[in-house]
This record gives C-alpha cells, structure tokens and sequence, in this order.
C-alpha cells in the first residue's frame, strides 16, 4: 500500500523548528498502519528535514549557532553571492542536514525515540512557506 | 512485503564502530529477498547511522577525530550545556551523521560495495546501549 | 511493485557534478508511477549523492570550495594517510552528504522541486566509474 500528499510547513524565521505535529497533520493517516515507512521530502534547496531533541529549545538555538559557525557567511570563496548573504551557506547547510527523511512507522504511530522530534531547518532569512511531499509505504 | 523488527546494538564506547554483522543478525532474514530495501532507525539523538569502509580502523578512529575538530566541545556558543560537555556536540554529530540508513538488498543479501561496511556513531561518552528499528520493505 | 536497476555513472572530475537525466536514464522508467519512491545507493566510500540547486555552476563550485575547508587534506589529525592527501577527506565528505537518496516519484516523474537536482559528488581526484543501484518502490 503507498500513499502520498503534499503538504505546506508555514513560514518560519531562520533556524531550528520543532514540526513534529504539523508533519503528521499533513502526512497520510498513520493511525491504521501496523508497520511501515513514511517518507518525507522538501521541495527546495535552502531549507531542511532533520531529527533531534524535542524538548530543549537551546537545542535548537545551539544547532543555529553550529551551523552559521560551521557555513560561515564571510567564507572567502563564495562565488553565487547574487542573491545575497544568506543564500549560498543556505545551499550548503541544506544539504549538510538532507532534503529527506524516512521514518518508520509502527502500531499506527511515527516509531520515534523518546526524546525524537522532527526539525524544519530554515536557512535563509525570509524562506516562506516550505512545500513537502510525504509518501506511507505500508 | 513489509517486515519490521527493533534490536538493540550493543553498548561502546565513543567513536565509529563497525556494526554490519550486528546489523543483519538483528534485521528481519534477507535470505529469500530477491530486490529490496532494508531500512534502519536508531532511535536515540546523540548517536547515529553511517556507511563507509569496511577495512581499516583508522579510517574509522579519523572520523572520530575529524568530528570533535568539526563539532568542538569548547566551542563558545553552547547554551544546552546542562548534561555535560560532550551532550550538544553529540545532538550536532547525530544530525551530521544521520539517524537512518535505507540500504538495497539483492539476491538475498545487502547490494553494499566491497568496501562499504554499517557504523554505528557513539556522540556520547557513555551512551549505553542502542535501539534500532528494521523495517524491510520487499 | 518492486523493481531495481544497477548503472554506471560515468567518470568525473573531483567536485559536485548534476547528474539528474544521466539517474534517471538507469533508473527503472518511472512513466508509468502514479505514486512511488525511487532509492538510490551509491557503492563506494569516497563519492557520494545529494541534491541541491540546479541552475547555477557556482553553486557547484561553492560546495567543493566550503567541503575543502571543511574536511582540510593538511588536517594534521590524520593517521589513514596510505592512499594520498586526498582518500581520508574523501571518506569523510561522503558521509557527509550520503551514500543514498530517497525521492519521491509523482505522476509519472521524480517530484523534485523547480530548483532541485541530483548531484554526483566525487571527492578523489581520479575516482573513476561509479556504480549506483536504484530501487523503485511503487
């Protein structure tokens, strides 16, 4: 069984957002699922998926600070500087945390650990909305 | 087909271990799988999933020292500090990294290359054991 | 349905290569998918798969600028050295970005966004051929 639908994660300023509940409101219904997979897909190439701590919003600011340490803005070698400052590290840093995720799926739930919660990455200072795809393998 | 099957890998130390063999005994049997895919989901934040060479130890032990270069413990910017030094640094590499491996499988077996072997990523000091989901999807 | 390819990218030079009509030409034909996954698994450890921008070259460029700076040959940290300056960053780098993706396919095609393309990132300086296996779940 496959099923799929595309969803918008609304409009967030720069950095590490916790969209556990806004993924599974916009996925394929999971509450009759057994065991499967769901496949989550982000249709740009300036934003992010990631999985972490759920519960410490320093965790998410701390993953913000990493990552503008780890990209820096004023790297001497940037050459695609047209659309600003931001956009090219956006570029790196999205694919540094991946354009996807696949979650298992067990007893009619995301088969997350504990203290797992799904991140929207922001990278760039106004991203806008950010279009998902969600395909259920079951 | 759809098989799903949680094991745990056991505890280790800090750093990159070799877990391929652990791996396939606690996955659901591959052994009739013409073509497939074999997905893995560690359920923790501060370790993590990759695939690289199976051979030498050192590669694995400069993956260890490259990711403390990489994800300083000393870095200034940390505010999520309250479970030790080693914590954050942890939940960055486990991101870095990844939580999941989708591997193919073909003719009864994992289609990896002859140099590809499963790490297990242990971020933290004491990690203690692991938990995996398997799901196989044939 | 399940079905699963083996092809050959060709070989390039070291750096960030958009490969999508060469993946796709492997790939089992996706004319016929109404909702699938296609996954990709590149079998080596020093090259690897993502995807990110599609227009411009220098944002090619740019990832091969920030991954050299990022994973430095002159790190003095480094004991796998056997195979030249450049195989233990390449190790590195291909973890990084990933040994697979995952997409998803839509009517007919990858539902990539309008910005999104596959890149092939070789990271030794003569990697040769490189083989991926695409697995088609729909």
């Amino acid at each position: 069984m496959l099923q799929q639908t595309t969803f918008t994660l609304e409009s967030r300023p720069r950095g590490f957002h916790l969209v556990t509940d806004e993924v599974v409101a916009g996925a394929p219904d999971l509450g009759d699922v057994e065991a499967g997979l769901l496949h989550l897909w982000i249709r740009h190439t300036s934003a992010s998926l990631t999985v972490n701590e759920n519960a410490s919003p320093d965790v998410r600011r701390d993953f913000e600070s990493w990552v503008n340490d780890a990209v820096p803005e004023a790297a001497t070698y940037w050459t695609h500087t047209l659309e600003g400052p931001d956009d090219m590290p956006a570029h790196i840093k999205a694919s540094l945390m991946g354009p996807s995720l696949t979650l298992p799926v067990s007893g009619g739930r995301l088969a997350l650990g504990t203290w797992q919660g799904i991140y929207l990455c922001e990278h760039r200072d106004r991203g806008g909305a950010r279009e998902v795809v969600a395909t259920l393998v079951a």
